[in-house]
């Protein structure tokens, strides 16, 4: 399972940074995505986003995938926010996944497992 | 490169989205990370960023990753906005790659190549 | 009690404008706020404002405001908040009671009272 | 000019405050304007805001007033943005007039003309 999503979903980030550049590049759309452009895009992609789960309650919003029309919305916003991350992390030469990796380990260093434990507070800056 | 690549962090994916469920398990923290709660805090730190590049003209937000203090603020923002994304895709059951190549797969039928060229009026629902 | 107010904070929308237009051009900072500058420091004021909020049950954060602590820091994310948005309608050069009073209007239109009465869907797009 | 302003629009902002909250109570929607629900929805409405802006260039933003239809587009966006920030201040009891410039004033002490003037570091946390 593990090695499958490793050669597969996983190992397609690549690919998928790739795929994204070379559609920019196709339609002449680099001149738009620049740092600022891409930044107000993934925050345009997030607030679609969010606009499908405000008036949800936090059961209903629990539930969100399980509603075929909701949940495909969903999973389309979540995919543009993608989207444009990837398109910024390439413009930028930022390595998604490690950029991640060091601001995790930066947290656990910050939360350590004894004292965050269940506290709202410490979960605050994660 | 590709291989390496694809081996190395496109591999770690997976891991990371792992290390966060255990990062946020060890922590019990599952109880915060519910899925209006992580969209509310992918939004957040989407501002951090936007916060990062606002005031620089766009040649400034261009070399932005040169200069190594703001560098590494646009990074570790870049790097809390991609585990806030990936929090929530897991919490979602969505996998972000393939959200991400299906949007784009329906974006390419959308804008076609000749017609979308250079055009930002095109650019602006991808 | 109404008239206090229209005399008093609410006559002040015009004298905030007025204030935070000289504020900027003492500075010199009208060369920074463009509009895109602008809405991008809009939204990264509205992701502090999240932040404040993201972990909090609903219920806690109906009483938000009762935390000293808490409720001061999130009457200074609304401030910034308003802050921007008037900055940004006055470069735009436009009336931000007159732009909320039409889409309140137009709201009104789309989701008569008698339809719209608890309806999560309807106050989706309000 | 100024005193028209003073007694029409912006002494509407009282008078905008009530509308929203019969519009919301007619409709029964208190409901879902719980303090999060509302946040998520401001920043929502300035995702579609920012979207209106993203790939224009700074000297296409500050024309966008020009274009009927362009300018229209954006003034209903910030319309949404003012409507969901003073339902939010209402529902938490702020005044926002108050708050921002509580906020400005707050600025004004650690930006003094003298040392910020033409700074972009200093516009950064204004």
């Amino acid at each position: 399972m593990v090695s499958r999503t490793e050669e597969g979903s996983a190992g397609s980030l690549t690919q998928l940074t790739e795929q994204l550049r070379q559609f920019a590049e196709e339609r002449e759309w680099q001149q738009f995505h620049t740092p600022k452009n891409l930044a107000m895009a993934l925050s345009g992609e997030v607030g679609e986003l969010l606009a499908e789960l405000q008036w949800l309650t936090p059961e209903q919003a629990a539930q969100v995938m399980t509603d075929p029309e909701a949940g495909a919305r969903v999973r389309a916003e979540i995919g543009d926010v993608m989207i444009y991350l990837v398109r910024l992390a390439d413009v930028l030469g930022i390595d998604l996944v490690t950029a991640a990796t060091d601001k995790m380990a930066d947290s656990a260093r910050r939360y350590p497992v004894e004292s965050a434990r269940g506290s709202a507070a410490k979960a605050r800056r994660s």
